[in-house]
């Protein structure tokens, strides 16, 4: 695919994506009152298949040879990378799309034959749209954002959810601690795709969690590579695509310093 | 003060949180390139004290029987709540406010001898007003909100920072870890401010933290009680509205529900 198709498909994929948000926002507009009632979990459901469905008609009919990853089984059976690839996650944050109609995104990676081209994150709620094309660097709606640069844990804030620091099947909890203690402060916010969006513009300085599906990954991905982060499993091994991983994303710098933690954590059992 | 007094209190003290918070955006868009720079602390620390001193300034001079506990020093000497005092957090969440120029707020709790009579959370970034007075329920922006309902543990998120949930000199970790793993999930957003005001509004359900000074709590404390849930220490006693407390806020039922589990930690120690 040369750089007038790339750009040609982010244009389309770009329109598709704000038309779904608005198709979200509608939803809760009208839906706000019965949200906290009784039902949650079907409106969530719903919306999730919905959008996920809006896509998955869209790109096999405009594009009839790109295959699609999706969590709620709109897709493909995809076994490798090659051609194009549409890893999707409708709304990424359920539980804060119920419990707060806000901190939730639609996450689209486009891959070209295993290599990420196209980025978007799209903040529903705030309107905040993170997107890229590759080589091109990644913008936040209109605005160009600069290009991450290194941090020290002392000076950075880290986005891990409380579920790591207790004992959980993952990994020892307890190598993680000094990550939360040599920090500047951690924060959570229970959206994957958020959280790496959020290292991608700088507002966080790393995050780590232990367990992601491809749909929830494969936008954020790219966005930090395109910004200059590194994103790697918890243990420094490259992210398998078509996988669950562990994912560690971060400033270059404070990338080798929190893996060098974990690390002698690991190894002091 | 009689309710016509209280209603002028409130025009006049939303007037300048308002105010304030256009200083402080202000201030934000001027000094955003050289906020990642070198002295990050300096900026936090100027707006602070200048926004405090804009408060402490109209203060004394309009209410010159009021008196005053801020954060920054401009407040005055405190020993007792008789009388009008206003509780100030010119800018609560200060490490948002420099890595994300998001996710900070004003807090403004004022009390009549020892009673909350109004309070407001201003979220600056996202032009978002919690507020209330005392007997008239609570309002985002223009917007009154349902009074809060109960909830329980295993339906509920809850804001638990992750220092809470490591060895920590405030209290037995262990006896919290029950509470991560009944709930539906934790959130952290660093700004004590917000996530009462976030329980308030039922965003989430409830918030635990283990040492907050007056005022990062005093408008929460107001809101909380309005919102008509439950606002304690984390060992379920009255909050001492003078001195550092632990923090305990939630929906009615999910209090009881959470203090209990903290209670039986404690015990099995």
């Amino acid at each position: 695919m040369n750089d007038a198709m790339i750009d040609a498909l982010y244009k389309q994929a770009k329109e598709w994506v704000y038309e779904a948000g608005a198709m979200i926002k509608d939803s809760f507009s009208r839906k706000l009152d019965i949200t906290y009632k009784s039902h949650q979990a079907d409106l969530v459901t719903n919306m999730d298949k919905n959008i996920e469905k809006f896509f998955a008609t869209l790109i096999h009919e405009h594009y009839p040879d790109h295959k699609i990853i999706g969590e709620e089984g709109y897709g493909d059976e995809v076994k490798k990378m090659d051609g194009t690839l549409w890893i999707i996650d409708p709304i990424d944050g359920t539980t804060n799309f119920v419990h707060q109609q806000s901190n939730f995104a639609i996450s689209i990676g486009i891959f070209v034959d295993g290599v990420g081209v196209i980025a978007f994150i799209y903040d529903v709620a705030r309107d905040e749209l993170f997107h890229c094309v590759k080589g091109q660097g990644i913008y936040l709606n209109d605005q160009k954002l600069p290009s991450l640069r290194t941090n020290v844990l002392a000076e950075s804030v880290v986005a891990i959810n409380g579920t790591w620091l207790t004992p959980n099947p993952k990994i020892d909890h307890q190598s993680l601690i000094p990550i939360v203690r040599k920090s500047r402060g951690t924060r959570s916010y229970g959206t994957a795709a958020l959280e790496l969006a959020y290292v991608a513009c700088g507002r966080i300085d790393a995050y780590i969690t232990m367990r992601l599906s491809p749909w929830d990954f494969a936008a954020g991905y790219i966005l930090i590579g395109e910004a200059g982060g590194t994103i790697s499993t918890v243990s420094g091994e490259s992210v398998n695509l078509l996988e669950k991983n562990s994912i560690f994303a971060s400033k270059k710098g404070l990338h080798e310093e929190i893996l060098s933690i974990i690390y002698e954590g690991a190894k002091s059992e």
